[in-house]
């Protein structure tokens, strides 16, 4: 396959540019009888959807869903649901300055290469973070799916920016989460990362972050060791995401750095049920779901477009050349990643959970 | 699939368990005309196995690899190598006690769930670190495969254990790095490590770490965006190692700390070759390869099975229960990880590279 | 998978149904800087649609192209190519009537158990005929690039219908065989197939037919034994095609009553190169292509959709039912099947092409 | 992939060549909790060996099978079931004389040209008649998962050899097929096909026939349309099968030249059970199973390897050569299909069934 493709049984096809007609996603494998509507997806686009606030950047985007096949009365049919959003005219001059000029960070010098100078380069293209609205799609099925069928849900919100770490994360204010500009369930910490936001877009900069990730209600055992590991499967789908560059599960690298009798979560029965006292597994033992809440952080790297002047390259000319890159662009993509690494979760967890047999073919 | 299965055009399939008859891998896809024999092999797998040192298990294992089919007079035919290990007779007495008791921090409970009580639980069956042998196998067909057509070569070394960093990473002592116990390429660091890991072992207890692995001669463009972006298959391989909690690419997670112009690498020309005067990328930007060395950083949790008494339950009787895991055990699994995380990258590239139409079906 | 993906290198992706809003395909893999455009597809589709003849149903469907991504300034980019025709306001409400009356001959019963009432059956949804533009579009792709690349040619033409046969085949007639209605080479033949076709519309009922297929400037050694054999993979997109019951391969059933020594092909050399003096392989040996021309047969049977009163079954009720076929249908499919197959196998090609590493990832 | 692999969720990898140390398969998702030993696949093994009778050839093969993973206490686990039959020392030494001497009508030309003179052509190596003891050993799995949780069975005869057709074919004549040496149903016929065989031998000739296969006991839905349709799977997994040229389903080519009327299966209940009065579409409408049986004919090719001279090429002079194809060779290999055409159809429905989620991970 080209790489377009994931998944074995929610299976799901990305397609779309930028600055093309469309991005789009067919998501082949969703069990017929599923409720299932435009509004299902409008809501999690919309979270995603740039220009909600002053920290992402000011372009509009309207991102209207429209589903093109598999939905007939208002459920799913069990045939493939091919989902996309029309862009709209886009001013893509300023990508013909910097064709041959490669950003630093970008995929642009990579991608030359790799695709003889064909690719569609005007917005990043295929590149471009507004593929990530695919994955939205696809995942705000899967996660109806998985909400209407075992009760699991994943929530996802900002948990450090420039550095800046959120601190005093609840149940109660992660439901919260979207009521800020930053996606941050503490609301002293959202502040000085809007804050460290701005003067970084002051200063024609950018910033990074982490997401964190939590899924509750998974059943126990989903995964398929050794290399459809739970770990496996979701660390893919989240390295699919643009920016990503680090993802740990549980204590992940601060585990790396304790003992076992530390590190090891201790089993006790609550009310009947199989429970650890810590959960420094993230929920997941020998790839293998355990019944504890799922729990993943998502490293992003700063946006690299930026309107510093950079160093580069002018390849047609084959001589150094300085680079301020021209565009309105995000000063820190994670508070619009939330969504998005919500619905890839929720993917890799309807994959899943059909791999195990756990969903049935038709919904009643 | 049923999760043993990894790769589109170098494919490999896992078999076998801990105290099984064997563990073994078959691979698919691999080009006809590369010259191989077991030796090519063995000498991974002797730095893989456990026994080398004081720092692991003192459990002897032989670990001697048989190739069963698809190599003809020295070297492959095209069809699948299937390659084996026996397994020695085990004991495997002491799981017969633990069998209802779950051991914290490992495998054991999920999968009672997920196989219903047939899994082979013997000396962990599937779960054991020791089906990392077959990654291990396979891996060194790929390695030798991406040296002899592309002159790629991966190397990993131990960068952590126990929080004790080393520092001082050079292109010169990385190639000396198996000459001590631990396998870190600073001497000093690894004599630290080592102390701590005889003290976690006097405590009855274990360390974890991190890994940290190079690979060159990477041609631009290797990778499939967006699900099959270099990071996201490499990611889905490291995690198919057991105990793998966490990985990143380039700058990774401190990198979330930085600011774009900090954390972009600008480009530069070299004797006509475009280069990037920093490498918080880790050579991979937009999903594909930039012709930079591949940096990848894999932590790994410290080892579940400790001698110290721990809390858990005896699931037969539903109650709780102590339990002081029998048998010998890694008192850190690190040491040993080099080769295996050598190998499942290698086994990545050479998907890739095979992918991108870059090793012929045939080699002359 | 859901059963709407074919491919490992060319990978589709099959979308939409008879009377949704549309019915498209999304192509992963197609190298970049292949010229393409909507015309390359609009000549193949044009040739399978419907109302171009008294043959054929006198339903008028435009089947329109459109390209939504994958293509930027004329050439192929890498990316996925999705295409698809918006369908036409259809007249669905005859397919109310027999929403519980299964036709016989007809996916409607094991549709209506398999998707628990919630497929689309208007038009028969995801089983009608229509969907094989679905594979005219992508096999147009695949087909401009085998041309392009390695200068493979498939071409398709009626070898039987209702019974006739045409005779007098030769490299000439089958470069006219869009000339008449049927798409039958042999002129004579021709005429009686269509009045076969007539006949059988008159009396309310529909014909069968086969297609024979015929490619050309194969390179040796195309296929992967065992189970990626040509004739696997050829066969399994064929038999995707509804109404095909049959395929076989150079001599097929006919060869199974021969001897080995009138079956076999013998070689000699023609200009130095290796050929044979019959073809009874149809160019496979082994699962591989072994040089010579690529002959397969493939049946079809009669059209299920009839004007006669048949027996059945009102499912609501449990009682035995009668039943007219309403609407407009093909007398017999065999006439538009031409394209079709030729797109089908296409496909096939052009993957294992790809797979075989006779492709480029870049055209230049 | 290489081709060596099938299946979705019950997947198989076959490896080994017919002169190397094994043949095997490893099978990957097969449940757990299936009880299975090695008597289990014996026994079709041992209907598929040769020896058994004067119409196959005299080699002796023990063919014994050893599971070397995935079973545990006498039940599947749910990991890998690595099975393979060890080579005994054959003679090797009449290949080395036609290495560069094509056979007609086997795979050596292609194989050569593919491989690059890599293959191991000893005995055919990797595409002798023998790997189909692989599909064997995986297919009996299934067949036996079929039969425990669906009671699915699959019986498979000779109906045709040169040309000499078996008549009154019934369910009580089928159960005794393996008591006559070529496995046809009908004693008269069977009689006159074993004269056929002996008198094709003494000419120093060989034999074609059809082999035909039916299914009882599908539940109604089995398929995933439009490419994973059952007949799409099955003809791949059937002409993966050496000298296999031509598959049907029901009444498959004679179909094609019926009218609609004729064809169309009309529908009735039997006991409240949706039925059809006769079965033209061979059990399969839409690509999905209609509960009826299953009905499939396999053309095989009469055996290339013949005592005859046969007129060939010298490749490494590149002249004309003749051939007395060397060693003792199957003159009709029909005989000894039924068990492999039997698996081949069981590995098909398995991976089906498991795909339409009516298998459980655990069986109890």
């Amino acid at each position: 396959m080209g790489g377009s493709i994931i998944g074995e049984r929610f299976v799901a096809l990305s397609f779309g540019e930028s600055h093309g007609r469309c991005v789009g996603i067919a998501v082949d494998g969703c069990p017929a009888g599923l409720p299932l509507n435009e509004s299902d997806i409008q809501g999690l686009l919309d979270l995603r959807k740039p220009g909600h606030s002053v920290v992402t950047t000011q372009r509009k985007e309207e991102d209207k869903v429209e589903i093109l096949s598999g939905v007939f009365n208002g459920f799913t049919t069990g045939a493939p649901i091919c989902m996309l959003i029309w862009n709209r005219d886009s001013d893509s001059r300023s990508y013909d300055l910097i064709k041959n000029i490669p950003r630093p960070g970008h995929s642009d010098y990579p991608a030359l290469v790799k695709y003889g100078g064909f690719a569609d380069y005007r917005g990043s293209g295929r590149f471009s973070g507004r593929l990530t609205a695919t994955l939205v799609m696809a995942g705000a099925v899967a996660g109806k799916l998985l909400k209407s069928t075992l009760d699991i849900e994943t929530v996802a919100y900002t948990s450090e920016i420039g550095g800046i770490k959120a601190n005093n994360i609840t149940k109660d204010n992660i439901a919260t989460r979207y009521t800020n500009d930053v996606r941050c369930p503490d609301p002293e910490a959202a502040q000085k990362m809007k804050d460290a936001i701005l003067a970084a877009r002051k200063d024609g900069d950018s910033l990074g972050g982490v997401i964190e990730c939590v899924s509750t209600g998974l059943p126990v055992g989903l995964g398929e060791p050794i290399f459809g590991s739970l770990e496996s499967d979701l660390s893919k789908a989240l390295f699919s995401i643009p920016a990503v560059k680090a993802v740990e599960f549980g204590s992940g690298f601060a585990g790396s750095k304790r003992r076992g009798s530390e590190n090891n979560d201790l089993y006790y029965l609550k009310d009947g049920k199989v429970m650890t006292r810590t959960n420094n597994s993230g929920g997941i033992l020998g790839g293998l779901s355990n019944g504890m809440p799922l729990v993943i952080r998502v490293g992003f790297k700063p946006a690299a477009s930026i309107a510093k002047t950079q160093e580069t390259l002018d390849l047609s000319k084959n001589s150094q050349a300085h680079l301020q890159v021209p565009g309105r662009h995000d000063p820190c993509v994670v508070p619009r990643a939330p969504p998005v690494v919500e619905c890839a979760v929720s993917m890799v967890l309807a994959d899943h959970a059909m791999r195990a047999g756990l969903i049935p073919a038709v919904l009643k």
